[in-house]
């Protein structure tokens, strides 16, 4: 049985993980029997009110907050190490461009949360598959980019697209039912709500980038 | 293309909507062709925090937090009107039990928020089909079980299932992965995580419950 780290970052796609993606992430797992982890960094987000898509003021903590889509079952991200797992999956969200990089405030110049530059440097060096959802690619962009070239995709946006080419990235225009896959360096990634107009075909994007994820467990 | 209301109560399993039970609904109707429109009520709600399972004193507000789910697209539920949709679905998560009804604190002696025991009287008297998921058919019980004796499950938990006897319901043991039906009445329910191990069989229960919440619509 695969066992595969889930990072999340936050709760509500405005300010944290996009919850539909997170949970369609989960789901896929399981139903391929994987063993999953949930993990998410121990820091401050800035809240957004979702109703009125405002921002508040507020903060509260990513990994309590992630808390609730793992209904408990999450350790802080510092926890999680290379080692323990087979695979890794970052869903989207602002989260992932806010409070596991800076990309949402930096671009191409943005730099990724230690602690996750860590977990993928290591998980690809240990020839460990990564996937990431939605945004989450420019994440892994901020991260390895410049050390790896990879490819990724986020759909068509140009902006983003452009801010993962300066990160070294090599950004591949995909629709939201598919997903691309860098052999070479083992990551998946797919446009998911970058592209999607409704949770059915970000579903079915989720759900094949899962599968080619396990696939390379398995391989 | 029958419209269902999905009637949220915040954004965690522990003071809101019950996150995975949430979504694969979304999903289930999404992919069956419904449109959703959804709703929650404007009152507030006593957070949990999910990561330690402890209340921590603080407010939120349960039409704000559930739009986490809704990414935005939600209504407050006063402005749901049972003439507006043709089926109408709950999710379960403690906040159906506190925020949606008192039946957390006042068990076989609950009365259900107002808003939500008129959208259940209306949708009754009209014909159209209702489904509660995981402790909701508890609030059910608590908005129409006197007038209407439902058949409704909640699994086999027998403090809960006491509860909805009291409330003049007729509570039918279910596994998680089936759904009971109340033809008379049309009112479908199952038990989600109030049994549910894992995500994957919460997701079987709650697909076929969809499936036969939009078959009534059908019929």
């Amino acid at each position: 049985m695969a066992k595969v780290g889930v990072v999340l970052s936050g709760c509500g796609v405005f300010d944290g993980a996009e919850i539909h993606e997170s949970v369609i992430t989960l789901l896929a797992l399981d139903r391929a029997g994987a063993e999953v982890v949930m993990a998410a960094p121990d820091v401050e987000l800035d809240v957004v009110d979702h109703l009125r898509g405002e921002p508040t003021g507020e903060k509260r903590n990513v990994l309590v907050e992630s808390a609730r889509i793992a209904r408990g079952e999450i350790v802080a991200l510092g926890q999680l190490a290379a080692a323990d797992i087979d695979a890794v999956i970052f869903p989207g969200g602002f989260g992932a461009a806010k409070n596991l990089c800076d990309f949402a405030s930096k671009g191409g110049e943005a730099t990724a949360n230690e602690e996750v530059a860590t977990l993928l440097r290591d998980m690809h060096a240990a020839g460990n598959p990564i996937a990431a959802v939605c945004i989450a690619p420019a994440m892994v962009a901020a991260a390895i980019g410049k050390d790896l070239s990879p490819q990724l995709t986020i759909g068509n946006d140009e902006a983003a697209a452009g801010g993962i080419e300066a990160l070294g990235g090599r950004h591949v225009n995909c629709p939201v039912k598919e997903f691309v896959l860098d052999e070479e360096n083992r990551i998946v990634s797919t446009p998911a709500y970058m592209l999607g107009q409704n949770i059915s075909e970000v579903a079915e994007g989720i759900e094949k980038a899962v599968a080619a994820l396990l696939n390379m467990v398995e391989a």
